[in-house]
């Protein structure tokens, strides 16, 4: 089972192209600009200044990076060309002689190299790696490349060799798949040994913790492999987990693989959102406990939404592709989408499934109250992790689209594009998310397997003009590819209501509505307030009107009409009205106001 | 209008002799050792120690004090005697000669005298002064009462003719009503004068607030007379708008009476808890905004509750009776109620409509988490208002069950108890609330008023025994008493189904049951976990059964069944089942478990 990476995937127009586009030529210089004026650039000179730098703003810039690499082939631009090569040399001029580079530890503490767990060091090293990986694949720049292999080395040499660091892990996961990505790319071993060494010390000792903080917040209360509950920071545990994957697929480690079914299983079964957001608690930013999923008061932060996504990613290489694929697919086109604006500026950190404006004004005028809700997308954050890991995902989601296994070429998502694999050279073009019309254009000769939506409400194909019944196993359609070969597949795509699972308290009684992949929700703008008392009773009259973001549908409902008193004993009255949704992802780009996605 | 105060009143036989003996014979002694042992009333005797006490033991003792007045009438104890003669002693003996006492300026800060507006200093001498108006009343200690009016004498002095503290009005609310029963009590009308002026002054300039809190945190945001909003700090708001009523029924002032219409309207029509509680914000303990009701994030706080009563109380001599008493017997019957455990000797201070045991165990473990649910009632908080307020309520509660009106005696809440006013003799047997029986035999001649209950479904009458139809005026009803007169009224007492205001976001979608004066709730150990999937279908088939806390409701209903996968396209499977209701009172009193009021 191989990856067919972003590198051979070229996207055509089409919704995601669109995404991508935007996020290149609007999403990449925003963030460049805002990250510039917070001092996140200037950190990586290594001058020292009256405030230092925050602790991974290097994180920032790495995947800053990282997400230009990805845009730069399809997207040149000489201004951000020039950005990536200044902030390449200056990164490789203050490395220190030794390899290792850290815009804070180095100017302000050097002494406290590599000696405190809690302070995002490997992480920032991880990314850098990360970001160095891209530049050199997507041959944009080659310079970095090696100096994060020196720095690699020194890391290899520091905790591997030597074990001379203050502690063994690193209090926030995300150097692990770095080192496995940079292993692929370069061949070079010690970077897996050092990826699995950094797996298997986690949670095997009592290393220092987060104040306020248990073992499990940075899932290191017991080994990694005896892990069966998601449990901590999501975005934590998602990043070490998609490692575990990575490990496992390598290495053949069955231990690890079997923990990672287990960690998925109990996210998917128990704590995923319906918009395939995850850590539903927002404090520790962590995953709670199984079924506890508020709406209003979702957590569900972008960049673990981010996480999910590569961790489904690696579990497809791993067989149940379909399923992967699925739950990828709900996450990408709802939780993740919605981390951005529709005109590319601006970032949601935490992702609600439902919004009150009057009461999100009300906890504005608390000064002390721990969590407010936020209801507008902002440009920056003070942790702004989500914005440019939108970008670098958006940047590399070719790499989603397709697979390879036992010499089969999988179509996993549906994003037009082109690719070559497995003796075969298709173009694929299909209408999603606006319908579940595919259609693959092939030369060569081999077979191709198509992934069955869950959503879809049936299914029809066609093998050059000819409608067939294909072979269909485990969600997938199966065709032989015999010289020039037109496959078209239409999908059912409707609307429909989706019932959640009678332990979701916040839920329960109520029906969300999805379209193909998106999930529906209701604005004040088009339905005015109190949308919570609002009632579909059957989905059989609704009217879909194709629009540039997806879809908006209108849909006859009740509204239950407030009674004068509070409590009252004759049952409500229902008033009929014209309910319309547009996608969750689509929502707050009109001004504060309430949102749903959950109705009687 | 007059009331007929707690002094005028004998309870007989019945639920609330019951829960009034259980006050005097459990909880106000377990309330003692909590309070010993704390050094609450250690405090008191003004000797510095290492740690001093808490800023507010003064009014924890004095609530004590004053609870422990109302019970020796009925229920003398020798050890409770020696320790009000003994704690009065050591108060008349630690003030100082100009009539001040707090156990912590005098002792520790006495420079600080009256300079702090946020630290609860004329509100622990509010306290004291009601605990000697109590004491003094009910003749079980009256060396309390001189030494309190000497303070009052002080206050006087310092605030209203000096005018030269460190503040104008105190932060917390309690002096004003206190103030305005010395005046009842002993006639001086400097009390009542300064009362009026605490009123008035209030919210008139920007005077210290508390951190992280704004003005209307104590409602200093605007002159008292034009507030129409109830917000703020729930027990402080009531205490106000209580001591609003107070002098706007004394003085006739229009103006306060109608601000105290408008707050009084606001909470009962936009900020009450079916359970009749109120401040639903856990941050500040606050009054939020019109609607936010949440169950198992309620705070409704006992104290807040018990607030609630008094400000009805005072609002029902100022017209509209009926209504007020409805308020009140609701918020009585539930919340107040809810505050003690069945033994009397734990109290909750939060007081939840809805739990979830596994969640509360996980937020258990979150360290730094701000608010975690609290499942089960403990003897003693850190700050530890509501316990005696609930047994000062509990001593004086014959106080609620008759007005006086034109002549005219109304009977206000169902309590089996004896009365002589408005030249008759009244014993007063009621089946409440257990049923709707009840029956009265008065001598004497003049007019009676029996309430008529929201919750009633059906009403019949007998005058000696003979059926008629009595005069129905403002859900009153009238009859003429000449000689020896026996009335018999039977209200249809039967479980009904509630149903919130559609804007409220908790429970639209969802019904209550109620059972005359109760709101009943479904717990674990009669109903499995998850109740939140519990559908009633129809209340035709209940079966009640009278039990000594009140009633067991059994109800065919169905349960929501989980599905294997947490979202699906199928709607759920209903299965049949029994659902036992009990008083939402009665919970939490068989270990920490899920409960819920809101159904399917």
């Amino acid at each position: 089972m191989k990856p067919i990476d972003y590198k051979s995937v070229s996207l055509k127009e089409g919704f995601w192209k669109r995404v991508r586009a935007l996020n290149a030529t609007v999403s990449l210089k925003n963030i460049y600009r805002r990250f510039e004026e917070t001092g996140r650039f200037d950190a990586i000179r290594c001058e020292r200044r009256e405030k230092p730098p925050h602790i991974f703003y290097d994180s920032d810039v790495a995947k800053w990076l990282e997400a230009a690499a990805y845009l730069q082939a399809d997207y040149p631009d000489q201004d951000v060309r020039a950005i990536i090569d200044e902030t390449v040399r200056t990164i490789v001029k203050n490395q220190l002689p030794c390899g290792y580079f850290n815009s804070f530890y180095q100017v302000y503490q050097p002494d406290k190299i590599f000696m405190e767990r809690t302070e995002h060091e490997l992480y920032c090293a991880g990314h850098l790696i990360e970001a160095a990986v891209a530049l050199d694949k997507c041959g944009v720049n080659s310079d970095l490349l090696p100096a994060m292999c020196r720095y690699a080395d020194y890391i290899f040499e520091r905790f591997y060799v030597c074990r001379d660091t203050g502690f063994t892990t690193c209090g926030h996961p995300e150097i692990e798949l770095a080192l496995v990505r940079l292993y692929e790319h370069t061949g070079e071993k010690n970077y897996l040994t050092l990826a699995k060494y950094f797996l298997d010390e986690r949670g095997k000792r009592a290393e220092e913790i987060y104040p306020n903080m248990d073992r499990a917040y940075d899932q290191s209360h017991m080994p990694v492999r005896e892990q069966r509950d998601a449990v901590g920071h999501s975005v934590r545990a998602l990043y070490l987990y998609s490692a575990m994957a990575d490990v496992g697929r390598l290495t053949g480690d069955e231990e690890l693989l079997t923990a990672c079914r287990a960690l998925y299983d109990d996210i998917v079964c128990t704590k995923l959102y319906i918009t395939g957001g995850v850590g539903s608690g927002w404090y520790g930013e962590r995953f709670t406990i199984p079924y506890d999923l508020p709406n209003a008061e979702a957590y569900a932060e972008t960049c673990a939404g981010i996480a999910f996504v590569f961790f489904c990613e690696r579990m497809a290489m791993s067989g149940n592709r379909a399923e992967y694929h699925a739950a990828l697919e709900r996450t990408l086109y709802n939780n993740v989408l919605a981390g951005e604006s529709l005109d590319g500026k601006a970032f949601f950190y935490v992702n609600p499934l439902e919004a009150d404006a009057k009461y999100a004004a009300y906890a504005r005028t608390m000064p002390g109250m721990p969590i407010k809700p936020l209801l507008e997308r902002v440009e920056v954050f003070d942790c702004s992790c989500c914005p440019p890991n939108l970008v670098r995902l958006f940047g590399q989601i070719g790499g989603v689209v397709y697979g390879e296994e036992d010499g089969v070429l999988y179509v996993d998502q549906y994003i037009s594009s082109e690719v070559s694999a497995c003796g075969m050279t298709l173009s694929l073009m299909t209408d999603l998310p606006y319908s579940g019309s595919v259609s693959a254009a092939l030369t060569g000769n081999g077979r191709i397997a198509f992934r069955i939506p869950a959503w879809q409400t049936s299914i029809a194909c066609w093998v050059n003009g000819a409608e067939v019944t294909p072979e269909q196993r485990e969600d997938y359609l199966y065709f032989a590819v015999d010289g020039q070969t037109n496959i078209s597949i239409r999908f059912g795509m409707s609307v429909r209501f989706v019932y959640a699972n009678a332990r979701i308290r916040a839920d329960v009684g109520r029906k969300a509505v999805e379209y193909g992949p998106f999930v529906l929700c209701a604005e004040s703008a088009d339905n005015g307030v109190e949308l919570s008392a609002l009632e579909i009773p059957s989905l059989d009259n609704a009217t879909i009107e194709r629009t540039e973001y997806g879809v908006r549908v209108r849909v006859p409902a009740y509204r239950e009409m407030p009674a004068q008193a509070l409590y009252t004993y004759r049952s409500p009255v229902l008033k009929e009205c014209e309910l319309i949704l547009i996608p969750y992802y689509c929502w707050a780009n009109r001004g504060e106001q309430d949102m749903q996605i959950w109705f009687l």
